[in-house]
């Protein structure tokens, strides 16, 4: 069950409008709150989705096509969004992820991949061995991890204020499923 | 803690334009596919969404401002959108949507509530007295569900395809939580 570029590329293309149509000039309870204690805003999570844009995605296609399993990816840093998102608003940030993803996606098609491609492997460094094709779906999986706990943490603002509807409400049992 | 139309409303403003973005001309693998058995597919999602719109919120802040906790509120049909989403493209549904969210929310901006008003009780089939501002939140926090819903449904569709990358991916350990 193998991803196919043509349907990863359509969801991959429309992430960046999705989260400005969602996101841009709404008030800052919803952007700017988190789940308590470390957890993140929806500010942090776009800024993560534009450095993941940066270091993650691309960037470790290059190197499984490139270096194969003899060379892992570079860890990725999970807070590596704090410092290049200080001092700007959400609004810079929606732009900032729209145009480093419009980016990659010209790069992955200038690629031009084949075929025989998506079986090529590389290697994570922690999950080991992986293909690119896996790869590419995870980058898919990632956006919607993402947009999934945008959806979360913007409902936990309103837990209370729902009352009894707390029940039926399934985003509020939501438990945040550790990773994102 | 009580919901702030401030907040309510521009929340609720944007949801019709983030699932446009979002989900628009977007392949079938995404849109028309469901999480196995009788769930739903994102197109099942956007057409519940203007069912509730049509016979859940406004009409029921409707009954709740007229006859208070004397009249409960309609039950919902949660299958009401099946027979009204058929023939119809998901295109269409989207434009539906809009339209219904933009009229509801002329309505809500029409009754010119006064803080008070937020306190007043209605009663709900199933969970009993509401107030206002619960109602109010519930609708947020209902589209925040099924946004969820919608992330968790689409990644379901790459759930074999990211290969070990699932264990990272926060959105494929959520379980649905039976409501949405």
């Amino acid at each position: 069950m193998e991803q196919n570029l043509s349907d990863t590329i359509p969801l991959l293309a429309r992430t960046p409008a999705a989260l400005n149509a969602l996101l841009r000039d709404l008030p800052e309870t919803w952007t700017l709150r988190n789940e308590g204690g470390n957890t993140w805003t929806a500010f942090d999570v776009v800024g993560h989705l534009i450095h993941t844009e940066h270091v993650d995605w691309m960037p470790r296609a290059r190197i499984l096509l490139e270096f194969g399993e003899t060379r892992a990816f570079d860890p990725l840093d999970r807070l590596g969004h704090v410092r290049p998102s200080q001092g700007k608003s959400l609004g810079e940030l929606l732009e900032e992820f729209a145009e480093a993803r419009a980016k990659s996606l010209d790069e992955l098609r200038a690629l031009n991949l084949q075929p025989g491609d998506f079986e090529r492997r590389g290697r994570h460094p922690a999950l080991g061995a992986v293909n690119l094709s896996q790869l590419l779906a995870a980058w898919a999986g990632h956006d919607l991890t993402h947009l999934h706990q945008i959806s979360r943490i913007m409902a936990h603002q309103y837990r209370e204020s729902v009352g009894p509807w707390r029940a039926y409400l399934g985003v509020m049992q939501c438990a945040g499923h550790g990773s994102a």
